[in-house]
């Protein structure tokens, strides 16, 4: 039997909400390598919500993702065959191989990561670009005090998680947003956010008011929507809101903010950003990993097992059915 | 006869747009002084925009003007009789006497100023708060480069105009966004703006679209609303937005922002801020005072006369009916 390649392919962009037939499970003949060129087998794939804008032509900032070829993605691995001098079987890598079982890259593509601390697929959370967007977020562009509430929504997602944990670390109140009971006592009793709501309850308004006793001074901003409205309300004088997403429009619905004047009013500073783009990198991973290594920083994974399940994981993603950081096991 | 102070309360809130019933001219007799006080003969009362805010109820940040009392606002005059050692019969001072012919105050109450280089006038004006806001916007906190495009709402107004002659000598593109032909005319033809459009044309997208090849790289935003969408839509990644004012809303309409989804797309800051609450005062109103005394910064003001028509001049302020500052001369 040749050894062969199993590929996910974007194949059609969605009309409105992403669905199963978007995508494509193809398997193709695994090449023989370059000079220079190492083959790796994809252990974790990454499954973030980013990756919605990307099936849109042209909507968002970011270059779209093109059709007919392997959905993009982060990915963990195990190195099994290698023309570079550096990297050898063996070795576990961080790469951004998409949504496939093997991949073939260069050694500029690779970052060697080492699992004896930090178990391999939190590369792709805590210790990944979702926990340093956290991190940035938290560190860089919020300034917090210890004296302030902190309001996180998807609290109990790959950044929200996070970002809360190191929030409570600065000594703030730190207040989550999440969908349901399960996830909000997750926030409150193992990653220790002062209190959660579910922001599927109709007393959501009641109860954000009841744990932000004296207002919020910052929210940190995963979902945009209704919620970022409702938090907006809650917002001090000198508030800061940094948007790091928005799921509840990734579906292509466009949610107008109700109360902009607000902005005014309070003296708001709103900050959209990308954690790609942010500098401090190094410094955020040391301080994530040794976090994550000693037992300070806790997460938690959805996996779905096997790459023909990415997109139903992925649109179950993009309906907040995820429950801490949704990967995709591959072997 | 027994002198008379004239004095217009504010005496009811409006329900949706303000009106004239909700102020009264009112009589009252000149109080002989204390010891300490001052009173001053007041030459030109300011009208501005935040104004119609605080006739609401507790509907902003700001504290609300009380109801039967004089309607708030800065005044410059002449002080007409004195028992503080500092302050003579004849000096020129800055007040918040509000809308009154007359106002008794204490020393640390009154600013003195030099009407030799700078008309008394100015100082309600480019070289008084809406100077400093424009000078605070444009130096401290949009972060400007010479390269850029700055995109101005409000742009014949008091802050507008000086915002953009500042930033045209910064070296940057400015685009000014202002009501009809006329003020677009002054704009360029006076102020030096590279381009003005004239928000109430039906083309005022394709306009600010040509007008800004490159796109915006930056917004001065006074009014909020349509047009602060409208700009949102050019806006380059990075884009910077000061939100100052948003005399669209000022009449209790609550205009959503229809794509805050951008924010985060474009990476865009989102910063609303108060210009009495900002530092660098002194140094704002140096160089403001000396562009204006030498004529590099130039300012339109319209002054209706007698303190009875500022009820109806307020009214067209917040209807754009004025052309640059709008004064009320009562003397």
């Amino acid at each position: 039997m040749i050894p062969t390649n199993r590929q996910i392919l974007l194949v059609s962009r969605p009309i409105r909400s992403a669905a199963l037939d978007n995508f494509r499970l193809v398997e193709t003949p695994l090449l023989p390598l370059e000079g220079g060129q190492i083959r790796v087998r994809n252990h974790y794939l990454s499954l973030d919500p980013y990756m919605r804008l990307r099936m849109n032509d042209g909507a968002s900032y970011a270059a779209p993702q093109a059709l007919g070829h392997v959905m993009l993605g982060a990915t963990v691995g195990v190195v099994e065959e290698s023309r570079d001098a550096v990297f050898a079987p063996g070795d576990k890598v961080l790469a951004a191989f998409g949504w496939q079982e093997y991949g073939i890259a260069r050694a500029e593509e690779l970052r060697k990561v080492d699992d004896s601390r930090v178990p391999l697929s939190a590369y792709l959370g805590s210790v990944g670009m979702p926990g340093v967007a956290a991190w940035m977020g938290v560190h860089r562009i919020l300034q917090l005090e210890a004296s302030e509430t902190l309001v996180i929504s998807a609290a109990s997602g790959a950044v929200g998680g996070v970002a809360g944990q190191l929030a409570k670390y600065l000594g703030l109140r730190v207040v989550g947003i999440a969908g349901g009971p399960e996830k909000c006592g997750y926030v409150i009793g193992d990653l220790g956010f002062d209190a959660c709501i579910d922001y599927k309850l109709d007393s959501m308004l009641e109860e954000l008011h009841a744990s932000t006793p004296a207002g919020a001074d910052a929210y940190f901003d995963n979902v945009g929507g209704n919620v970022l409205d409702a938090v907006m309300g809650r917002m001090n004088v000198y508030g800061r809101i940094v948007v790091c997403g928005r799921v509840a429009e990734y579906d292509g619905v466009n949610i107008p903010m109700r109360n902009p004047g607000l902005i005014l009013d309070r003296r708001l500073k709103i900050e959209g950003f990308g954690v790609m783009e942010q500098k401090g990198w190094r410094t955020a991973l040391e301080d994530l990993s040794t976090l994550v290594a000693t037992g300070r920083l806790k997460f938690r994974e959805s996996v779905a097992h096997g790459l023909e399940k990415a997109p139903e994981a992925f649109l179950g993603l993009l309906k907040g059915r995820n429950f801490g950081k949704q990967l995709v096991k591959l072997t």
